[in-house]
């Protein structure tokens, strides 16, 4: 399979100097080689010698823009409509914040109860601070199309589940929305750089998604947000800042918003985070995201045959969708000793991650993951089962596992 | 004077291999040479080698707070006061978003006509957001004091004005809005790094500041914000976001917020810029606060008297303050062709900038500016008036300038 896998040379353009078996680029992704040295250019001579005229001269005030254009044909957009700023959680704050504001009469977000936690306390917050009659409901999964009410000013979710790799139907959810009056903020971070989306196609309104997960954009990379051309002159940022001005540096006192993606700036962009992003995407546009998705496909089957081949007589079961479809680039393997068994891992050089209260997540970032990774896993999962080596008592002691 | 400076050997501590004399540190600091090789090992090392267990075996995850422990003493905080986080705008709407939402009956943000605009922005974005009777009051510098009624729920001002480099009497001002039931958030982005700060002497409530000017953290360099211990646990972070919860990694439904300056957290922190952030601190840390405020008063003390002496003829007019303790580490200089001045300067390698409608801005960042720089930046800005170089057409045209 890795002889006949066309992504195979992309390996080699990823910093792989040990022996460890990394399925946790669902988490943060690993140093793309061309990184290094594109930051040491960066700080040494755009910083260090051109000083305050790089903002001009090496284009880093149009940076958030350019490599936002970038990411735009990863997430089936177009270009002007995708934007490098803040974190995920600051961009769906003011995604969801400039929806609300659009639209006051509708009173509720909708979302469900096992989205990420992060995307639920933003959406809380935002009905605190406003503080005026809104409320989050998060209701359970199957149950979002019957809470989509004329109430509901935005549906907002996550695409892929971070704890079992279910994905959502963008395009079915976003229609059903539209249906009822709603907008939608899709949460991309555990699909984008994964698995094919289609934004335009879905008729999605809005977006952000985090770079530093599949994208391999480094620790705390930037995020990006993705606005409709068709609603980027009705929709404002609410947290307003000079960089989202239409004119900067006349340094009037009254805010104008810029034309375009642009007015979704906050404050100054963070430009080596941004240039390190930079360079992770050009690997995207080159492997193509229908290569990747293809990939993440074959290397999420093969590990789920292995687990149910060798995996489940060990008490695994399999929390991922079996259909392939339906699957992100992750697979989730309930286990009771689940923790114990990340732990063991880990010292035998096999790198995933553990969610409460049972999940053993393994991610199979497909640029840098090999076929013989999934094999060699899932062998190094039943060496350590077997061996009762999940069973040392420095295992059991609930340490922080990010 | 240069040999008399205690400050002087602080030059060679950054990158310096050209003849510009940099005037600019108030709108981005110079390259410490301690960073790039920081980041270089942060990037191979621990992003590379280290992968997702960095977050802890690094410490990326405390690395907001500690960095923000290393802040404090810059700004007269106490450990665990300050934070490194986000943007200057993000953390001034959190700050005013935090005040507005524990004090519902006051509708007024009382600030100066004259503040930096992003922070007028800011502060109209959010009364929009929350579309319920709050507003700005935007009014004279002169006119403060009279201006806080018992509606005024937060004084928000920047501390060196970005104009003049006039420094506002932080306690006085603190005093009156208290006397007078507000709160009061405070800019440190011109401050910081250039002149002493007291916030804690002062009594001051909320603040915050950018890492890219006199800090020296590098371009977009994440910002930080303030919390007086007294407010810890009275205030929330409207942006709720997983990285201020109590426990983010129990992934639980119900935000809780994390005790301390922790819940002002949002998402994951940009790590490679916390890091440059932080070298850049070490520096200040062993200069003193008080060493670096006492060579930006004789730097543009000097600065001046040459202005006096050899361009007011000139058609020059010092816009600062002439007493020292009112004045922040920078000059100002008007002049009708001021815009035409700057880009010749910056060909003549002197590097200042310029603010609508006829400001010559030149900062003097104590760290790296000698005296004889200031002497040498009079001498060209002689050379180039007399010459009439800054009348060449090419310098007419109104091109960007930071």
């Amino acid at each position: 399979m890795d002889a006949a896998d066309p992504l195979a040379a992309f390996r080699d353009r990823f910093v792989i100097d040990d022996d460890v078996i990394y399925l946790d680029g669902n988490s943060l992704g690993r140093l793309p080689r061309a990184t290094p040295p594109r930051i040491a250019e960066l700080v040494a001579q755009e910083w260090g010698r051109g000083l305050i005229r790089s903002w001009m001269d090496a284009d880093w005030m149009n940076s958030p823009l350019r490599v936002g254009d970038k990411i735009a044909p990863l997430i089936g957009a177009a270009p002007g409509e995708v934007l490098v700023t803040d974190t995920t959680s600051v961009d769906l704050f003011k995604l969801l914040g400039a929806v609300l504001q659009a639209e006051p009469r509708r009173r509720v977000l909708l979302t469900e109860q096992q989205n990420f936690p992060t995307d639920l306390y933003v959406a809380d917050g935002l009905t605190r601070l406003l503080a005026s009659g809104h409320k989050v409901r998060a209701v359970p999964r199957d149950a979002l199309r019957d809470a989509l009410d004329a109430d509901v000013a935005v549906l907002t979710l996550t695409h892929v589940d971070f704890r079992t790799a279910e994905v959502h139907d963008m395009a079915a959810l976003t229609a059903a929305a539209h249906d009822a009056g709603a907008r939608v903020v899709w949460d991309l971070s555990h699909s984008c750089g994964a698995i094919p989306v289609h934004v335009n196609r879905a008729g999605v309104d809005l977006a952000t998604g985090c770079g530093y997960k599949y994208l391999n954009g480094g620790p705390g990379a930037p995020a990006y947000l993705f606005v409709s051309r068709r609603l980027q002159e009705q929709l404002g940022n609410p947290i307003q800042g000079w960089l989202g001005h239409e004119s900067p540096f006349t340094f009037v006192s009254a805010y104008r918003p810029a034309a375009g993606i642009r007015r979704w700036m906050s404050g100054s962009p963070p430009v080596i985070g941004i240039a390190a992003l930079e360079v992770a995407i050009e690997m995207f546009l080159e492997a193509d995201m229908r290569r990747v998705g293809a990939k993440a496909s074959q290397l999420t089957e093969l590990f789920i045959r292995l687990a149910d081949a060798r995996l489940t007589r060990h008490g695994f079961e399999v929390a991922s969708p079996r259909d392939a479809a339906r699957r992100g680039a992750q697979v989730s393997l309930r286990h009771p000793d689940g923790y114990a068994v990340i732990r063991a891992l880990i010292d035998h050089k096999v790198i995933g991650d553990f969610r409460t209260p049972d999940l053993c997540r393994f991610g199979f970032a497909p640029l840098y993951t090999r076929f013989v990774d999934v094999w060699d896993a899932a062998e190094r999962i039943v060496s350590v089962i077997e061996s009762g080596e999940h069973r040392r008592a420095e295992y059991a002691e609930r340490a922080f596992i990010t």
